[in-house]
C-alpha cells in the first residue's frame, strides 16, 4: 500500500520485551500505520503478526533503515543494545521510538546525543510509567493548574512482579539490562523531570541491593535513590521486584507529588483492598480531600502528540533533552550506588 | 492520700508541649496514680489541674525531685532543655518519661548515657507516632507473626500541620527545637528501630530545606533522610510542615514496610478522601490484598508496660538503647543534612 499524503508511517524491531506491544498499540491508536516489522525470533515475529496483521515481517534490519516510507522505528531491543540501534535509526533518516531504559552507559549517551545533533533526528523514550498512564497525564494537569502550588517533591515507588520463569536470560545479566536504577528507576526519574519541571538535577544518593534471589547473583532486587534539581524541588524512588503472589495487578506503583499548596497522590494500577481498577488520583489542599477515578477520562496524547512533533519537527510529546536526562540520571544513580545487601 | 502498697505514682513536670497530655492520659489509663504538677506558668498549671484534677500544684521543680513517692516524672520541656531535666530527674533516683525529641545535641546523649548507668534509672522516649497509634503497634505483631517475611525496608511519611501562630517562640529557634530531622524526624526512626529490629545503623543521606516559610528563618518545613542497618534493612523518611489546610486532620502519616514476603502500608490518622477515622492497616502478601481498621482493637500496650518496667526494672516497653539510638541517629542525621532550600 502506497504511502498517503497525510499518513504517518512506522515500522517495528526488534520485540525482546513485551513493552513493543503497548508502544504499537498506542501510535496505531493514535493514527499511525504499522508497516514493517522485524526480529531474528521467528516465533516472536508470528506472535506480533497474530495482534497486528497489518505489519509485514522483512528477513532484516537493514530492509526498514531503507525504506522511504518508514518515519520512526518504535524498538524493544535487549536494553544495551537499544543505543547503537537507535544511532543506525536516526542515521538512517529516521526517528526513532525506544523502549525504556533507553541506555545502560553514560557512552552510550553521549553517542546518541552526537547523532540527534548531527542528523536531527530524534531519540524518544517510551517511559510509559509517566506517559501510558492515564492518573500520571492527569496530575500535570493539575499541577500546570496550581492545583498544589509549587512542586517540593516527588517521591515514586515502583514496586514490579519478578516472575522470573517469563524473564528472557539477558533479564538477569546486570550488562545486558543495566541494574535496577537503569531500568526501572528511569521511569521514575522521567516523573520527577516533568511534575517539578527539572532540566538540571543531581543524584545525592543511591543504593541497590539482592536481599532474596541468590539464584540470580546479578539480579537487583531492590534500589532506590534520591535527586535534588538545580531548583531545589527532590526526588525520592524506590524500585524492587517485590510485588507479592496476592497482589491483584502487577504492582502496585504510587506517586506521590508534595507541593506548597497541597499534594496528589496515584494508585496508578490498584487501590488496594478497594478497587482493582488502575487511575485513583488523590487530592489534597485548602479545598478538602478529593479522589478521582480516571480511567479511560484522560486517554494519553503522547501518540498523537509525538506523531506531530516528527512531521513537524516540534517538541510536545517529549523534550529531546529530558528524555536524554532521565535516562543519564538513571544511570548516574546505577553508578553512584551503594550495594547494601 | 498515702501510696499504697501495689502504686504507681507519677508526677509531671513542664508543660511546654501539648504531648504533655497524650503521655499523661496513658499513663493515668494503665493505672498508674498522677500526683504533682509543675511548670512555671501559672495558667498552663491551670488548664492542665483542669484536665487532671487529682494532679496536685507544687511551685518548684524540686518538690517533685525530693518526693519519695513519685516514681516516675512525665516531662514535656522545651526541647533542648529535655536533657538536663532528664538528668536531674534521674539522679534524684526517678525513672523519665519525656517527650520526643528527648535531645537536640550528641553531647547530651552521652551524658545522659552516664547518668543511667550511674543511677541505673530510666530515660524513656515518648514516640508518640510509634507507641500511642493502633495501627502501627498492629503492624509489629503483623511482622512479628512473620506476615509480610524479612523487613528490607520501612518507608515514612510525617508531614504536619504548621499552624504557626498556636505555637510558641522557641519552636522557631533552631538552637531550641533542634530541627526538623531531630524533632518529628526520630518519631520516624524509632519505628524503623522497631519493625525491622534494628540496633545499629546509619545516615547515609539527609537533606532539610525551608520552602515556603521566610518569615520563619529557623524552620525547616522540609527534611528527609535515608538510612541502613547493620543488617542491611534501609528507612527512608521524609516528614515536613506542609499538611494541607483542606486535610480532615493533623497529618496523612504513613508508613510502609516492605518485606521479602509482602508488605503493610499504614494510613495512621485519616484514608484520605475516604475514612476520617485513623488507623487503617493494608496487608498485601500470598494471600491477597487485606484491610482492617484496628481504631479501639489494639490499644497502647507501652504505658502497662512502662509501670511494669519501672517496677520490675525491666525492658518491655522500650529498649535503652533503642530509646537512645532513635534520637542519636535522628541528630547525626540533622547534622549531615544537606541544606537544598
Amino acid at each position: 500500500m502506497k504511502k498517503q499524503e497525510d499518513e504517518f508511517i512506522f515500522s517495528v524491531a526488534f520485540l525482546k520485551h513485551g513493552h513493543i506491544y503497548g508502544m504499537t498499540k498506542g501510535l496505531i491508536e493514535a493514527g499511525a500505520r504499522l508497516k514493517y516489522v522485524y526480529d531474528d525470533n521467528a516465533e516472536r515475529v508470528a506472535k506480533f503478526v497474530e495482534q497486528y496483521p497489518m505489519a509485514t515481517p522483512v528477513d532484516s534490519f537493514e530492509k526498514i533503515l531503507e525504506d522511504t516510507d518508514t518515519q520512526l522505528i518504535a524498538s524493544a531491543a535487549i536494553t544495551c543494545e537499544r543505543s547503537d540501534i537507535g544511532c543506525r535509526v536516526m542515521e538512517s533518516g529516521k526517528d526513532y521510538f525506544t523502549d525504556k531504559a533507553p541506555f545502560t552507559t553514560l557512552e552510550q549517551i553521549a553517542r546518541a546525543k552526537r547523532v540527534v545533533r548531527g542528523t536531527q533526528q530524534k531519540y524518544i523514550v517510551y517511559y510509559s510509567e509517566y506517559l501510558h498512564v492515564e492518573s500520571t497525564v492527569y496530575a500535570k494537569q493539575l499541577i500546570d493548574e496550581g492545583a498544589i502550588g509549587q512542586v517540593i517533591q516527588v517521591l515514586g515507588l515502583g514496586p514490579h512482579r519478578l516472575n522470573a520463569p517469563s524473564r528472557p536470560d539477558w533479564f538477569f545479566l546486570k550488562e545486558k539490562y543495566g541494574g535496577i536504577l537503569c531500568d526501572i528507576g528511569s521511569h521514575q526519574i522521567y516523573q520527577f523531570l516533568i511534575f517539578a519541571d527539572v532540566h538540571k538535577a543531581k543524584v545525592v544518593n543511591s543504593q541497590v541491593g539482592n536481599y532474596n534471589h541468590p539464584m540470580y547473583p546479578e539480579l537487583e532486587d531492590f534500589g532506590d535513590a534520591n535527586l535534588v534539581s538545580d531548583q531545589g524541588s527532590t526526588m525520592y524512588f524506590r524500585v524492587d521486584w517485590y510485588t507479592p503472589d496476592g497482589l491483584s495487578t502487577w504492582g502496585d506503583g504510587r506517586t506521590v507529588i508534595l507541593g506548597t499548596e497541597g499534594y496528589i497522590e496515584l494508585r496508578k494500577y490498584v487501590d488496594i483492598a478497594k478497587d482493582s481498577r488502575g487511575n485513583h488520583v488523590y487530592l489534597v489542599n485548602k479545598n478538602g480531600e478529593q479522589y478521582l477515578n480516571v480511567e479511560g477520562k484522560v486517554g494519553f496524547p503522547f501518540f498523537g502528540q509525538l506523531i506531530f512533533d516528527c512531521i513537524n519537527r516540534t517538541e510536545e510529546a517529549m523534550s529531546q533533552d529530558q528524555a536524554f536526562l532521565a535516562a543519564e540520571l538513571a544511570i548516574q544513580a546505577q553508578i553512584q550506588a551503594q550495594v547494601i545487601r
